[in-house]
């Protein structure tokens, strides 16, 4: 019997790898000869650097980088077991929680910071990166990270135009001329799971600036900068990114992204299912497992378990979800791949502790789920 | 497909039919041509009457009764759906909840009221009592209980002795002439699950007494009071009531209802499998579903998912346990019946909410465990 345990983290509490460990100690008990392949998932966000790390057998590379403010912090990405892969979260180096509450302010703020966490993995000679751009604390389209990687925004004196967002309204023209040219060789995949464009009422500055600490004036002069930005990228580099779906992630960065070559942008579960090639996995299960911290009626919408369901379905494959919290209106993914979900709190408690048990609870119910299968032939 | 759901009550959210019915429900969305037998249980503790009344179609009497103090309340008891069986909790008529927190002293308390519900009891020409004795207010032997019935304790001056432990003091002689002959014909069963003796250390006045209010002042008397009793009881009816295992319980009542005929001490929910027949609706089940409040080390100890467990065992039926919550220590179950246990709490809340949420988190629960079952073809 083969057993694929393919899990998200459960925030907070456990990385993916320790949840995919929790399952196969639960499951050993009740089928001990069994083979377990754990594949530690993530979708994209917060927890994908560590899961395809743990899964890759890769390791953390740091870094010291600009962040939002301009001042230089620790950052890091994380580097695949074969060295070919950097799998690059935006919000390690240019998140929110990079900025102080009270200094939070995209009209300032820039992806500096993320565009030398991509020169860092140039360095090491990557083929491939993976970039999740959750998180942000930023709305210069993306501008800081073009920055940093070569490419020149200038101003009516021809002089480079500084941090932030409200900078992309000084653009005058946009030099590329010096863009890191190891780019040319190197594929980029983007994780991104919204579809807002870059400008107007569903747009960066509309939609996501308000979390970053955009007033209504903020977002007014914030959307005019990137449609400046978006005007000028079309007259000088020859791309569209105001209409382009995704382009609005991340303030803007869906968009900036574009203006580099050999970029996509794809739902990011859709990536990490790709890169793990969990389908091969799944292709001679018997059973897969999956789980998340938390199921609802939006797992459906990119979260890891429903990709793993929905890849499992291809060849068949029963599929069982253990999750931390199931909220009322779970039942959709049923629909989705996922044949069954336990939650794993045994008794009520604070959220801490709660959070502390989540190994013990997960374990508790593998085994019980184990013990129900082991059943099957009495019933 | 035929299932067996025997569960107990969730305490203070759903009665032991609700939560078959909940079961029942979860397991009918994916099994609707199965044969469901529900049969609400309990372990002869709170909910017993209300289980026994709901599997039999029976119904509830209602009966004004002396309260522990000596005050009138409304009490009741349960009729079974053939008129023959009543079904008594102790605490409904003598109950520590019918006592004021400042009022609680078991020199003062009487068991006068249970006794009688018995005599109402016979009065509808039942054939069978099952009498269930925790919560008790009293510490008085079952003296009052058996005044009611018309035993009569009388003290120095030939007079009846009065209410409550202390009074037991005086008792010079028991005079069993008037006792209520219709119990010669009715067989009574006590849901009993301690094995205390009467006197001593670990006597009712040792270990019950300070949860009623006794001082260890108290203690001391009511223990000597009990003792006197015992004696007198020999002398008089030729009954060794005071070395008896379980006569300790409930303040002596477990020692006290010794003195009439025809009585039998036995587990609490051994009377209840036994009168419920499960082991006939179990023989020919393909699954038996149960389940409690809270599991625990402790239900091995006479609670209700291990009887049903044990009861299933006998003919090798798989059994689940669905449960409120789930304690640390439960593996233990394992061995005592249970097959796989799985807590319905979905989210985190109050726990007033969980409470509330108890058929709606149930009902999730069984169609999950039922969508797991369904499972065993493909897996």
């Amino acid at each position: 019997m083969k057993i694929v345990i393919a899990p998200d983290s459960f925030k907070e509490s456990l990385t993916a790898l320790e949840v995919a460990e929790a399952i196969e100690t639960g499951f050993k008990k009740v089928f001990p000869q069994a083979e377990y392949v754990k594949v530690p998932m993530a979708d994209g966000g917060e927890g994908t650097v560590q899961s395809l790390v743990d899964a890759t057998g890769g390791k953390l590379v740091e870094c010291d980088v600009i962040a939002p403010l301009g001042n230089r912090v620790k950052s890091f990405f994380g580097l695949s077991g074969d060295g070919k892969t950097a799998i690059i979260e935006m919000a390690a180096a240019s998140g929110l929680h990079l900025v102080p509450k009270d200094e939070r302010n995209p009209l300032n703020t820039t992806s500096y910071g993320t565009g030398e966490l991509i020169k860092c993995a140039l360095a090491l000679g990557v083929q491939h990166i993976i970039l999740g751009i959750g998180g942000s604390a930023t709305n210069d389209g993306g501008v800081g990270m073009l920055q940093a990687l070569g490419i020149r925004f200038l101003n009516k004196q021809h002089q480079d135009i500084g941090y932030g967002g409200a900078q992309l309204a000084e653009i005058e023209r946009i030099d590329t001329g010096a863009l890191d040219n190891r780019l040319a060789q190197v594929h980029i995949e983007i994780a991104c799971d919204v579809n807002n464009p870059l400008c107007g009422e569903r747009g960066a500055s509309a939609i996501f600036g308000p979390q970053k600490g955009a007033t209504p004036q903020m977002v007014a002069q914030l959307d005019a900068a990137l449609a400046h930005f978006a005007e000028i990228a079309q007259r000088d580099c020859g791309k569209n990114i105001k209409e382009q779906a995704g382009a609005g992630a991340a303030g803007g960065m869906g968009g900036g992204l574009l203006l580099l070559p050999n970029v996509v942008l794809k739902a990011g579960v859709q990536i990490v299912l790709d890169n793990l090639q969990l389908a091969e996995s799944v292709r001679e299960a018997d059973l897969v497992i999956t789980g998340e911290g938390r199921m609802d009626a939006q797992s459906i919408l990119g979260k890891t378990p429903i990709g793993v369901g929905r890849t499992a379905k291809q060849f068949n494959k029963p599929v069982i979800a253990i999750v931390g919290c199931l909220r009322e209106d779970y039942e959709v993914v049923y629909e989705h791949g996922i044949d069954a979900v336990f939650p794993i709190i045994r008794q009520l408690a604070d959220l801490s502790e709660i959070l502390q048990q989540g190994r013990e609870n997960l374990t508790s119910s593998a085994q019980n789920i184990a013990r129900l299968l082991a059943l099957k032939d009495a019933f």
